[in-house]
């Protein structure tokens, strides 16, 4: 008798501070092969995860999203709870549910939130010097408000992509880009329905650069209309980003997007 | 020709995680020893500082505040930053700068803050493990407050110390204890005119059990009657404390207390 195959969809939450990012790669541990492994001895069968974010190394997340294929019996909401107790403290499971078979986290229809953290002070913070890049330089969060205003929309972000990167389109649309200070820390939160390679934190090294008046909020048009890596600013570091979560849209909320 | 001694002040944060406390002690690093350390290094002299709050293994701090005596020709306000070249990026110096020869961290007229941070969801989150103490079942933030309430003020904090401390007495003066929650983390923030052993924390451990219903909120009155340790609630873990910060009064400031 043949075992029944489910598919097990996972929100995953990592501090990204110890891995080589999200994908297995022969020089480091990463977040895949972490998940694969205590899954694979959970389970008493090979398994192997697909994730919808390929966060880079350093890159945190509190919802990455990712499934596997599995034939166990236990039941596919306790798997978050069995999983953890194996995981090192940095990994953790937060849901686990069973989706349809033909369910892939990546070709679907969804919006994806990240938020970029500076911490914006003349000395660096201790307890914030993982999630957050230091900067010390004063920064008009007014400035960069008005400078992420532009990048809403369906845009070319070719002057946004890290120029290697091999991509049918460059087109994507972000639905909001909000900057705000809290403290000491400036929070850059983008949603968009989906990202291209480097996106957000070379967004987050164009609007540091408008806070610090290099570029003016208006330049940033010029920029996506320049269709060129050059014209943006740099890459922010990576240990400022966060992946905040992923929201699925059924097929008929997207035929009513706009209507309601 | 003698050299003159300056006492500098230091204002020093940390991620308390890797060291076991503030005091130099036998079995591990601590934040004293490592800046006794780099000054004596940097400074080329013998340097021992003294703490104003001698924090535990694991507890954090945005500003804790020593002193130490020099002959340095080094300017106090830059100290600090040459400092902080050298320091680990776990303890980060947050300001320097010269007082009187006989101005004391502890034996000086200050209201000293902390934070204690309770991270209260189903599941944990790994990029806020090291400065939230994790709990699982919830909490009722509203009765916590109002236990709260019941601590400001002068008491007799015995029920709220370590039995094996050492102390002339056990009255303490809490100025404010306001419990607050952000998102998922529930925030206890003291500031009183000292701390006994373990206060705060026996504070958090018995305000979790008011906020699950154990305690009610009167009942703190009972408690601090009480003068006995076994009255309070456990001693909450000590990762999830932070040392916000020391406000030093000037004698004017004693005298007019309660005036102005």
């Amino acid at each position: 008798m043949e075992k029944e195959v489910k598919r097990v969809k996972m929100i995953v939450a990592y501090d990204g501070t110890n891995y080589k990012g999200w994908q297995v790669q022969p020089n480091g541990i990463t977040i895949e092969e972490v998940l694969n492994r205590h899954l694979s001895s959970l389970l008493g069968e090979e398994i192997t995860v697909t994730g919808a974010s390929r966060t880079d190394s350093g890159v945190h997340s509190l919802g990455n999203v990712a499934i596997f294929d599995t034939t166990t019996r236990m039941p596919a909401d306790k798997i978050s709870f069995a999983l953890n107790q194996r995981l090192p403290e940095d990994i953790v499971v937060q849901d686990s549910c069973e989706v349809p078979a033909d369910w892939h986290p990546r070709y679907q229809n969804s919006r994806k939130t990240y938020e970029y953290r500076i911490l914006n002070r003349t000395f660096r913070m201790p307890t914030r010097r993982l999630d957050t890049y230091f900067y010390h330089h004063s920064l008009d969060v007014e400035k960069m408000s008005r400078a992420a205003v532009y990048l809403e929309g369906e845009h070319d972000f070719k002057s946004f992509c890290a120029v290697n990167a091999q991509v049918k389109t460059t087109v994507r649309t972000i639905y909001a880009c909000s900057v705000t200070k809290a403290d000491d820390i400036i929070t850059i939160r983008v949603t968009g329905n989906g990202f291209l390679y480097n996106m957000v934190r070379i967004i987050a090294g164009t609007l540091i650069q408008v806070g610090g008046g290099q570029i003016e909020p208006e330049q940033i048009e010029q920029i996506l209309a320049a269709r060129d890596r050059e014209a943006a600013g740099p890459t922010a570091p990576a240990h400022g980003l966060t992946m905040m979560g992923i929201e699925y849209m059924e097929e008929k909320d997207i035929d009513t997007q706009g209507v309601v």
